[in-house]
């Protein structure tokens, strides 16, 4: 089986189900909750015989639904920012005024893999303001933030510069926000997944990078990866088994695919919207008195 | 069949060759040749057998094979830019001198409909110097451009917008830029397709827009299309062909793949250097006496 | 006197009394009044005496002083954008349903002059879902809006485009975005001046264009001005009579800061806060029944 | 005297001349020389008694008037990279083959503070390729290019960012850009500085920046400056010095003059054409077999 067509464990724990193998989700967990509103489906892999059936390390992987998002519901960001920071903060263990650092991994340069750096943008940056005006900012928790260029703009792999920067703002967690692949159109651009794994190597959409977890950094590395495309085979294959023609393996198919993103027309407009998501419920985690009047505020 | 599923002329003539009904290509030349080194594909439709065969108005559509240009091939740049010139001078039929209207259609925001706004954003405008400074530019040809905002942005219809300002410029021929759907996902983003019918309505990925032809606007129309994606039902039937699977019909799928576009990997680069090579084949054409350089010179 | 190194009424009429003419001033009101906390002052042009000391056509200009903005006063963003409307309401006399074009002046690619640009794409355009969609948005006002590309980038003057748009939309009213020049460094990025008499020719910052009034184009034209930038040379004047050291002539300074622009540090930040407020003013004013909030949904 | 209105060494020895005090000027050598047609400039300090007198480090400032740039002179781009190079390498002591960082300092989103980070987009990065694919990239020198983001979008010092990734990258040398304030407008976005004493704290434009020299990073830092802006208050002096009024302290005028910037009316197209100049002269210069045309492939 092909487990690197997704990224997300919800879709990697259902393909294990619709095989059918007796025994195949031993270590795995699966429950089905709600937050603000939308359906939370948390997948916990408790044991190396789940970790191997799934293909992800042993965590919590929590997917929040955020599909009515694009249906602009009522409050519906608002709610999904909070839903978030709720996910977020449940995945945290974080002492008051303990550093962070926020990274945003992914190209700028390409609209469905700049949501890491457009979601560091919306972050509020307080490091330097708690070192220099202590008495005015001294009850923010200070959080530095990094959108890594990919290492073709810097010479320099992503996992290096966290490293590099890790080294000097020693935070407690970091934060890494990424973009996945999903196997499912229906999850692109409409779902997050915090994990508290990090971000292990061969995940991603082809482009594998560095380790970026407990291991590689020496703190706790909470991912935080939106789904914005679908390979081409995995496509073909997903748009076959919804028309009832066929179930083929999505491998068969893959040189004809690849080099191919699928990604919803409107993809420009969602991975704005959820940059905004995402990096506000990480403001409201890691700053648990303002609201998102106060963070607007701050950041316009 | 779905004539819609392709804005290529040469892919439109292909399935119907594919489907070998008998008759089916009458009213329809086609004729190989080359340019610069690239293979261009001419496909003349003579009457309206072919114009209902093909699904298109009667005219010549020329396609320009560039797929050797994302190889960054030896001077890869001007020849294409030049090919694209000497295209456009063999279906335009302008006196020294006549006003052009360059129109580049879709949306600034959206990636891979960008082409037509950043093509115009290489054209060399000289129609206010030729009226205000005519003894140091009164050689030039005056060129005016339009990036025609889409209708979302404007609330104006683009074909509103390009008549109302044609009655002002009173051009001579305009030039059309715009994005195009492929069927097969090796022309995406590797040809150009110059088209003498200009853009007639139902073309277009998904978003019909108004006529530009000669009937609307009253002058000779050329349309510069170029596919930047291919639909997502189509990419399945296509991948399943290739992969000696089945041949089916693209229909079947297309309530599973509808809303989704498959563009490369790299669509932002390869969108920047074909906006360019059209840009500046536009002005080669229309400015027959500069040189490549000359126009760098310009536009920096 | 240089009547053309402002653009705010209020700072030719202060120029004025200062200078101490008698009857300088016949044919001018002048009134402060406040709007949600900003100090407003409405100058009123009555006579050609008025129109010729001041260098302006009869008419009113009503200057809101949003100096406090920059200092992110609680509701501030709020405060100013129903200041800009109430204000923009009182210049209007619009039928419920009259169509309204906006139009927003000046170059997209320069800092200070893309106020304009800015200020339209914060506008909620209306006029297509209107007339495509009656019977869901048929209580809308029909609201178009247009960004003029600049002389240099289109070969089309502004007032063209503008005249050749509104033939085909048929606005019973302009409103017409631009970036203006002051005088004092102190108003500069911290005013909004809403004028009904449109734009005159020999207005700007040495880039005369053409006149977009009830004259050139059949329907009344409300200018919102912002000053973003105060030339060179009458900034020397104003830092040396601030420093006591002498009241001198911009005129003959004139030569040595020619094409010298002076902005905020901050103009950046301070343009793109005021192209918010500029549009949600608009939106306020021309939709009546909606909130901030609403807009803010429409438009993200 | 105020020693901190210019960063440039060239106008600080002028400063020094014109007021004139006997042995002002010992500790500090000037020569004027020319390359690729262009005036240079270069002001070495050789003792303390040079450096206290112009405010700056013992070491070698090489300026290089790039005045007939904006005129668009022939081959105007070509010669100025290749002078940036040619000074460049007479500054560098470099090893073949020996690792380099290209530092890009300055805010992205202010136009008068981007160049450093354009610069750093326009350097050819290599380091990753020749590490991954040394049979194909192993006669290229390994560069690493980094666009510092400010202290406020990272709340992370500049300085830190940098010494963090040197720790990484260990490069044999760091060529740091940034942009610079002037005391003559003419010189604005008309030089680049080029010094071997790295950028110390107290220069720039008000915002003091941590050393980045040999002694805080190990390693010998190339500043090249760019100047883009001259502060309010020197404006003020230089103008009435000019139209010869008076020869004012500016420090008077300061506090009338501060947060204001001076910058040419074309800023945008200005920073933009010397970020490409300084970038290509920095590819020239560390990779001596490429031609500009070499590097426009690779770049584009």
């Amino acid at each position: 089986m092909d487990k690197r067509r997704t990224d997300l464990a919800v879709e990697a724990a259902q393909l294990l189900r619709e095989g059918g193998s007796p025994g195949a989700l031993e270590g795995v967990l699966q429950e089905e909750t709600e937050r603000e509103g939308w359906p939370v489906t948390v997948v916990k892999i408790t044991d190396d015989r789940g970790a191997k059936a799934i293909g992800k390390p042993v965590g919590s992987y929590v997917t929040i639904d955020l599909a009515g998002l694009a249906r602009r519901e009522e409050d519906a960001f608002g709610r999904a920012a909070r839903a978030v920071a709720a996910e977020l903060t449940a995945l945290l263990d974080l002492p008051a005024g303990a550093p962070v650092l926020v990274v945003g991994l992914g190209n700028r340069a390409i609209t469905p893999d700049n949501i890491g750096p457009k979601a560091a943008d919306h972050t509020l940056v307080t490091r330097h303001l708690v070192e220099k005006l202590p008495e005015q900012f001294g009850s923010f928790r200070p959080v530095a933030a990094l959108a890594a260029g990919v290492l073709g703009t810097t010479g320099v792999e992503s996992g290096e510069l966290v490293r590099a920067v890790a080294e000097k703002v020693r935070p407690a967690c970091i934060l890494a926000v990424d973009a996945l692949a999903a196997r499912s159109v229906t999850r692109v651009c409409a779902t997050v997944q915090l994990a508290d794994t990090g971000i292990t190597p061969g995940s991603g959409v082809g482009n594998a990078r560095a380790a970026l977890d407990r291991g590689s950094l020496g703190v706790p590395v909470i991912a935080i990866g939106v789904p914005t495309v679908v390979d081409g085979a995995t496509l073909a294959a997903d748009l076959l088994a919804e028309a009832g023609k066929a179930h083929l393996d999505p491998q068969a198919l893959r040189g004809a695919g690849s080099g191919l993103l699928v990604t919803p027309r409107d993809i420009d407009a969602r991975v704005a919207d959820l940059a905004k998501v995402v990096g506000y419920g990480i403001n409201l985690a890691l700053h648990p008195g303002l609201t998102l009047a106060d963070i607007e505020l701050f950041l316009s």
